[in-house]
């Protein structure tokens, strides 16, 4: 923008900024937690909430989302995150976050014995909508991260 | 919202919501014809532009973006791309879209005479900015689609 922002403007956007900031930590605390209801509080409830886990298509509508949540956490004994890269951004009611999931998480082999730990790497675009003046989240985009960027 | 539109909100919304699918569908266009040019001009060239091609990390900043574009155009012979389920989003200054790409392309075998076609299925979110009354693409993350969305 042409015009530099005065002082007023400077504490509001990045009072958003550290608001959408918590809010995605919550996001991730209710995802290692595995913790329905927490992860249901981050949500929008909505026609237009969608969930894109790493491999999977694009699932749309609240219901939708919520019973992948419940697929995942009752398959994921334990995830813990380590978030890098975050880069938070606010427009207006709108604010998008990309950041860098390294992963540690422990997946259900089969039987009640098999739990095995593994690493992964996913790339994060998260998408967040102001209404009332609180935030929820819209949109979770996770995909899997398999190859380095070609030189 | 509690409010019901009124009818010039509607026109208003309807008009950006079309304005950006139209936006979107020159972006896909510019990636079929893999100009280069073409898909300059439809990002918003900011430290803030970020691009998740499938299987890749996050590359941050329109530089890295535009060279992640030359790199795809060059070692891409023919890219075609039957979108589906698109659902444009648009809040005040922001838009976001989810699209599923079926995707039919030509890969560089390594060799003059070894161009395979393939086909491949990819979730995508589009996030938009509206400055001066004209959008600009401002994150595309793109992921593959390898697993059926669990019963």
């Amino acid at each position: 923008m042409a015009r530099p922002p005065d002082a007023r403007d400077t504490v509001r956007v990045d009072s958003a900024v550290e608001e959408v900031a918590a809010f995605n930590a919550a996001f991730y605390a209710a995802f290692e937690a595995r913790d329905l209801d927490a992860m249901s509080s981050v949500w929008e409830h909505s026609d237009r909430s969608t969930v894109t886990h790493p491999g999977w298509p694009t699932l749309r509508g609240w219901a939708r989302v919520l019973g992948s949540w419940e697929a995942i956490f009752s398959g994921t004994p334990y995830i813990q995150f380590v978030l890098t890269d975050e880069h938070v951004h606010v427009v207006g009611d709108v604010a998008w976050i990309t950041v860098d999931e390294n992963i540690l998480q422990a997946t259900d082999g089969g039987g009640a014995d098999t739990e095995e730990l593994s690493g992964s790497s996913v790339a994060a675009l998260n998408v967040f909508t102001r209404e009332g003046g609180s935030w929820c989240m819209v949109a979770h985009h996770g995909s899997p991260v398999s190859i380095a960027e070609p030189g």
